[in-house]
């Protein structure tokens, strides 16, 4: 089976001494194919681990489901590598038969592409015509004391990065800053989706009164995910792109960036972040 | 057009103080859209810049092309937003016309899934079968020294990093420390990409007697980008995923990570740094 860290032999070189060999362990990256019924859909590459919750979040993240009720089951597909073992690297996903199925073409990725104007304009527009909820009129505040706070604590909770020093993290925290949800993968895009997926899984969508804290930067893609997930505050510890902070501000989401412990950015809808 | 850094009015919250209102200065995210004659290809998201080179480089990392004169042309297709200016966000490749189009589904992605067993092992299988030059051959070596220094030659050739705080960069050196091309993304791939692109273009692939040095992690599609480009290093300020580690092994690349300034530690291929 897929692994979650792998060890390997490697060399430790020094400038002020001679290089020394030693086991060191990494974070698993392994491809996962998502079937939609017998259709494929994807392939992501991804540390392995809560794959079902993967699954969920991306379908969610890429508009296509928005309730548990929407996805009648996810299994791996028997399928072996050539040792003979299973790989549990392709998960089929059964949707409830009213569910439209998503174009596989490059369609699918939100952007419009009909005319030669493809622009940032139209990729927000296109993200919004997706959502499948509009709940940011949630206007309840945090205090800055927990949003300062919350970098720390998610790093706090990183088994993964604590083994292998190198993988990213998303964490879901309630307002009071109580963790609900924390999950880290190689690729900072799937550790929100398994965020997401678990979210929709317990029935917790749309994700009002939460913040989701992420370890790295944001870019449009996770402001995406935070929007069609309901989430009305995504904070980051490093910069947010510019089309992050513009989708941010259209869809009335607070984006946070530098949250760096004692003073953090805010780049849209900072009167959910209560200071004093 | 499309900008390479935004200026936007942020709030800054801090622990031990009233908020401020201030300007601040984003990195520039924009969809660029890549067509192949009149076919579209990929959307991705990118900061605006050197998107020829950066189109040039996508088609070698996904193993369309290796040489410049199999791309007859560049050009940005006529097209306007809705304030009606030309957005620069559609790139439109000519390639010469025995050049195999690549297919557009997901199987351009190089990873098998023609079975259920798609797995690390078939995804490096994959990449190996694409790419169009092996030239790991290449045994010369590099002094620890040099190797060494490269993060911070890297992050002081950084000018959108100084403006912004935060983008990706990747640079590539000779084997001597020589600085040949530097290019900073909000994505890290495209950073790369851009890189690989300038070369193609300038008659320089395959990239034998090259360091490239990245910002962030090493991922399996960093050293897939590298393999297919014929860079015999890959050096990561961060962590390289095992996947990574597995391609560069079996590709003959010299992979480095947690390049710190005084240690870094060497996954695969180890001769290539010369330690006193």
């Amino acid at each position: 089976m897929a692994r979650v860290t792998d060890r390997r032999r490697i060399v430790r070189f020094r400038l002020d001494g001679p290089p020394s060999r030693r086991e060191d362990r990494l974070a698993g990256e392994e491809p996962l194919e998502i079937r939609l019924g017998a259709r494929a859909f994807t392939v992501t590459m991804r540390t392995p681990g809560e794959d079902f919750d993967l699954v969920a979040g991306f379908l969610v993240s890429e508009g296509v489901v928005s309730e548990p009720g929407e996805i009648i089951s996810l299994r791996y597909c028997a399928g072996v590598d050539e040792q003979g073992q299973q790989t549990f690297n392709v998960v089929e996903a059964q949707l409830r038969p009213d569910v439209p199925l998503p174009d596989t073409g490059m369609e699918r990725h939100v952007y419009t592409s009909s005319s030669c104007g493809i622009c940032g304009t139209a990729s927000i527009d296109a993200v919004r015509k997706s959502a499948r909820f509009e709940k940011h009129d949630d206007d309840g505040a945090v205090d800055l004391a927990v949003l300062a706070s919350l970098p720390e604590r998610l790093r706090a909770g990183q088994k993964l990065f604590d083994r292998t020093g190198g993988v990213h993290a998303a964490g879901l925290f309630s307002r009071d800053g109580e963790l609900l949800c924390l999950r880290e993968d190689v690729g900072r895009h799937n550790a929100v989706d398994k965020v997401v997926g678990w979210a929709l899984r317990a029935g917790h969508l749309p994700l009002c009164g939460t913040i989701l804290q992420v370890s790295g930067r944001a870019s449009f893609e996770l402001v995406q995910k935070a929007h069609l997930a309901g989430v009305p505050m995504l904070a980051a510890v490093s910069a947010p792109s510019s089309l992050a902070a513009d989708l941010a501000e259209k869809t009335g989401i607070t984006l946070v960036g530098f949250s760096r412990g004692n003073t953090l950015n805010c780049y849209a809808h900072s009167h959910r972040i209560r200071a004093e």
